[in-house]
């Protein structure tokens, strides 16, 4: 919850009720949906959102995947169950690009909102998200990413706040809202201790009060069998996947535990999964850390369609918020998007910058990291960027490595404005087919759980 | 035809057997399909491919259509038949990333081939194309696009070349290569003369002789009546949208000369339109010329929707072979893509460059033709490009002035990897939802032709 309204303060059940009756208006929601009996099925949804995964990640990945000795490229877990894809521009008065937090508050509560909301609109009223919905219906709830769990995607899902920065603020809202006297979200996994064991407050202690477990690392969690919990695996967003330990979870194993736990109540459950840092690594222009994260994201998916297989009364739907980095295949004027160089890499640039900078040798660290003869020329990039000092240059200079060799390019260290890819799987998919708009999300699923459809 | 075979020679009509052959495998060509009906009703196809029109590009477009006034997005004539994506890398031994010959045999013969290969496969055979099947069929038949009307993306559909550079043969096999013994293409629509007009051979006079009008430019073509036509309104590619003048036809003018022609047979018709430029524009990196391209092709695609929706049993697909110049909307880590520059041109930064090179004033001609207040630094910039008295420098001098004021970004004067849009409407539609590769289009084609779904 944010401290200080601007405009108006309106009670959280008023405005859900404007919510709701906002959410079931709009063509695409007629009662008199053909699909009804798919709608009576779904009892379960798992929502995915790979973080900046637009349309050329989603390729590049493919490219990844491929194996060489067969003709065609094999398809990728998510090109099995590609429906279409969704705009995601936002409503906001100097950006028509979205960022992560207005783009979440579409899909969290199909509302359009400026960048930097989380779940309320542009006159900063808080506005219903599905899971709260979900909760007050009965089901189960969870949030899961590799980032802060308070970071912007999943904020939207599980609080409120004008502005994403404030996330103290949006770990208290993960306690201190209730749904019918209940904390609203049994399920809390990702990074982001910080800002619940802080001076003024300890949140994991008043969950743990309140009931849940908390978890630190990758063993209790995958010992812990309590039905909600906490865990935090590190201050703030977790390493990329590709440079984890064995303390830290992948986002697959994040996903099953949650699954594990949601999938005991029978009215069912709201899960949201997010693959944080495919951004983050877009931002930063990281080719390796990209696909790395991809990879991940595409575990996690799996976990969740292997899941809906067997349970049948599961939706499952994967997407993105926006694009990121303006990552081409390809770049250069060359017609070769070479992945060798890309999966040489054992770690990510910034993790062998961060060594090099703690002292270690430029070439002991390039071989030992990327399994590639380096040529003189990218060794002394490296060796001169390293000389300065910083962490940005230098990881720069490791990035340029695999951007030359694989014919990456980037235009940005933002966002991008096309339309990203949707995937689902199971009673339901069809809603989410064809080109359709992020507030969509949140209105089909407001639907789904509210028996719109039935 | 081919001059010289490097490997074996095949009979043109053992090859279409053995292609038949081929096309009609696949899980996705089961007799069993389920939409036998819709397949009934499909006589005539219209197949529209927006050369290099990838997701940033029709996602930009739609930022072009916006109405400031209302809070949405309107929808573009592309967003309301979005069915899907496609798949385009090529079976190349050198590039993974498709040129426009390699993704045009794809979707015109159902082929993965190297690049430049112009409907033969990698062992430089021949391989028969849906508009050879449709004349076979008893069909009429027609291309149109502006580019050369020999440039590889038509000349994949109507000819056969192991490379797309010989242009003049390709235009000696729209004449030559005969299907039951009579010309296989009905109207040829675009640019080109210099290919048909040579010292060697006048392929406009042998096209006349053999009962076809010859037009060469938008009156005449107006004007004729006869159902066979030759058109060629320029030496090579036509003018870009925005530069043409009153003698050159609009691509949705030709479209309509084609179908008025093209649907007065019976037994139904193929045609495939191209709008060639978005492409040229994305290699010259020219945001102002690619989005004038894509007007001018959403017309032609309204243009084929029209008359589908009148006529009832007309398919209309319209797709990318690829996307090009890594094009992105947003750059510079700038989260707004700002239309008003791209608008404010009435001109290409090609013809400005062109006219400050032929004498004009630098100041008088970007005030002529660019409807913003240049800054002294800009007008600055583009003097000491034109200083130089290099068109291409002046001219990305000017393409500049867009790209930094609109946050338009670019990685590549090549092509890029990613998946392309899919649009479709009318019956069959529905074969072409989710994600498909580029040879489905061909397979899904031939299908509808032969019969293979009754």
């Amino acid at each position: 919850m944010f401290k200080k309204f601007s405009k108006k303060v309106i009670p959280f059940a008023v405005v859900s009720s404007l919510a709701i009756s906002v959410m079931v208006s709009g063509p695409a929601l007629s009662s008199a949906d053909p699909k009804k009996e798919d709608a009576k099925q779904i009892k379960n949804v798992i929502f995915l959102i790979g973080d900046g995964m637009g349309l050329s990640y989603t390729s590049a990945y493919r490219y990844m995947k491929d194996d060489p000795k067969t003709p065609v490229k094999e398809k990728t877990e998510f090109d099995k169950y590609f429906v279409g894809t969704q705009m995601t521009y936002p409503e906001d008065e100097h950006q028509n690009i979205t960022d992560s937090a207005s783009a979440a508050t579409a899909m969290s509560a199909g509302v359009k909102t400026y960048n930097a909301a989380i779940a309320v609109d542009n006159d900063f009223t808080e506005v219903r998200t599905v899971l709260e919905a979900a909760k007050e219906n009965g089901k189960s709830t969870g949030l899961v990413a590799t980032s802060e769990i308070t970071h912007a995607t999943p904020a939207a899902y599980g609080a409120h706040d004008i502005n994403r920065k404030n996330m103290d603020a949006i770990a208290d809202d993960y306690f201190d809202e209730l749904v019918n006297k209940k904390h609203k979200i049994d399920v809390l996994l990702g990074g982001g201790s910080s800002n619940f064991v802080r001076k003024d407050r300890n949140l994991t202690e008043e969950f743990k009060k309140a009931g849940y477990s908390y978890v630190t690392d990758r063993e209790s969690m995958l010992k812990d069998t309590n039905n909600q919990i906490l865990g935090l695996f590190a201050p703030g967003g977790l390493d990329k996947a590709i440079d984890r330990n064995e303390k830290t979870p992948s986002l697959q194993e994040m996903t099953k535990a949650a699954i594990q736990r949601l999938s005991k109540n029978k009215s069912g459950f709201f899960l949201m999964v997010e693959g944080s840092q495919i951004d983050w690594a877009g931002h930063d222009n990281d080719v390796v850390a990209s696909m790395s994260e991809m990879a991940d994201f595409e575990k996690a998916f799996k976990e969740a369609i292997d899941f809906a297989k067997q349970d049948g009364n599961t939706l499952v739907v994967a997407t993105a918020d926006h694009s990121t980095g303006g990552f081409s295949i390809g770049a250069n004027g060359i017609y070769n998007f070479d992945v060798t160089p890309i999966k040489a890499a054992k770690r990510t640039p910034d993790f062998m910058a961060a060594e090099i900078l703690g002292g270690a040798s430029v070439e002991e660290t390039l071989k030992k990291y990327i399994d590639l003869k380096l040529t003189n020329d990218e060794i002394k990039s490296v060796k001169d960027a390293a000389a300065t000092k910083d962490q940005t240059k230098t990881d720069n200079a490791i990035e340029a490595i695999f951007d030359t060799r694989s014919n990456t390019g980037w235009t940005t260290g933002g966002h991008t404005g096309e339309d990203v890819p949707v995937y689902a799987f199971g009673p339901g998919k069809e809603k989410f087919a064809g080109l359709i708009d992020n507030t969509d999300n949140a209105k089909i699923i407001f639907n789904i759980i509210e028996g719109k459809n039935k």
